[in-house]
């Protein structure tokens, strides 16, 4: 079984330019994280915009949708930006897609120190290829349904919103 | 649902120890792990034994087996050595306890540029909370049942033994 | 020989707040710097501020001064952010301290990825502990007199003023 | 000025064989570790060979020797093992060469969390460029003459040989 990852932006994928002296996006460090992963199952990684969360719109959320939905495969991973990963998640959840929808990202870039990159993604690739069809969101070692998500921005941490 | 992850040493734990000039165990990274992963989950660490698994006797599997016995929790990661992985969870696997129990270590110990150890950690702690009662080995993103898996020492990766 | 590390912030000490999803300064990374560097010679690590070069006033530049005058210790390191680190040696060297004052930073912060922290920090404390007194930059694995250096903003480099 | 690197092995460019399952050279991290550095200084990097200081043998010593004596530049560094550091030196600094030569190294490999090797480099760069000719080891963020040094194997720190 092969599984998608959609890569969206967002904290996961920050990198420093030394020039600029802040955080941008360049590139996607998936290819490079994939070798590190060691995997060895099919993976296709398609780059469907590479900003921050926070300036995404509604036209970029259906385009995150319609990447989902014409992918070819079953099982699909969202690198998303976490500010609004829940608001994402719900549009592509409320389509109802026959498939396994895992969004995950991280609180600090891969490239910082104490990323919680590899260990998110490492997390999400597994639900995406073990959990019934349907959209989720994959943080903090937990798993959410789509539409009982959200984000504590005090916190810095996902949660129920029925907690 | 806590999940408890079991430690007994390998290659994920190793640590250079600058004296002796050479990759030694000390303590495990786990907590250090643990918090760089941002879990919002109860997990417990038991460190059951700290030993490279090629030094593994029956008697340590046994001890593996008899900490995956007395957890109290369902869901189980065990942290062991990838040479002799697959024979310790061929041990703990016929015991066919009522549980989910994911094997998992590293190629390249976590304190090692490039190392696989928190890809691993989080995929394996995924399957641990996802999938159906039985032993597994996860790793190179994928999930083997515990009576088909072996590893392919000249290529560095796991397979299924019907490969 | 005592060398005092004077830090006043910059590049080199921002760290990645989770929270806020940006670079701050919280502490300085000077001791654990120190550790990593087993350093076996006195070293005193004195905070006189945290901020960005850009935000530097003369007001600043002074105090950076001050400090400057009142250590006891005749080999001095300042740790400053690139942007103006050439205006405030300006102003220490004008004052001409009979002491080896050599200032340098970090195009990366020692927190992330690929920074040149560690190699700028090694570099600038063996030319604070072996050139005459007189106040320097260091950086790019170059030495400027206080009076002839400027910052290439768009390539990122130090260079003689009369280069 | 042109500095020259002349490359011998050492702990300061081992790297993890995750097939073999240790440490070991493959290739020096200079040209790496260079870019890291930013440098807009000429280097020029010989490798001379790549051998753990411990299986050093007076001939190899001598081969060492031999290319710091065709150097054509001024100011030299070696990278060596730490272990027989010491008695290298001595076997260059006792042909008295019209140099600066400054070996260094590492007691953690630059691919392992938490190395000595950028700062080490760092600062005996700085050395090769200022110190007057002769041969030194720098270590520890300390210089010695090459007939005043020896490493305490048991404190893993080098020291004068009259301390």
């Amino acid at each position: 079984m092969q599984t998608r990852i959609i890569v969206t932006g967002g904290t996961f994928d920050k990198r420093y330019d030394a020039i600029k002296g802040e955080l941008t996006f360049q590139d996607t460090h998936l290819p490079a994280i994939l070798e590190q992963a060691r995997l060895r199952i099919p993976v296709e990684v398609e780059i469907n915009q590479l900003i921050d969360s926070l300036n995404m719109t509604q036209e970029h959320r259906e385009g995150v949708l319609a990447a989902c939905r014409a992918a070819p495969e079953q099982s699909l991973v969202v690198i998303h930006g976490t500010d609004t990963m829940a608001q994402t998640a719900q549009v592509v959840g409320a389509a109802a897609l026959d498939k396994t929808i895992v969004f995950t990202g991280a609180m600090i870039p891969y490239s910082v120190q104490g990323s919680d990159a590899l260990f998110n993604l490492g997390f999400a690739l597994a639900m995406a290829r073990s959990l019934p069809r349907n959209t989720y969101v994959a943080m903090n070692g937990r798993v959410f349904e789509w539409d009982n998500v959200r984000k504590d921005k005090d916190a810095g941490v996902f949660e129920s919103a029925r907690d």
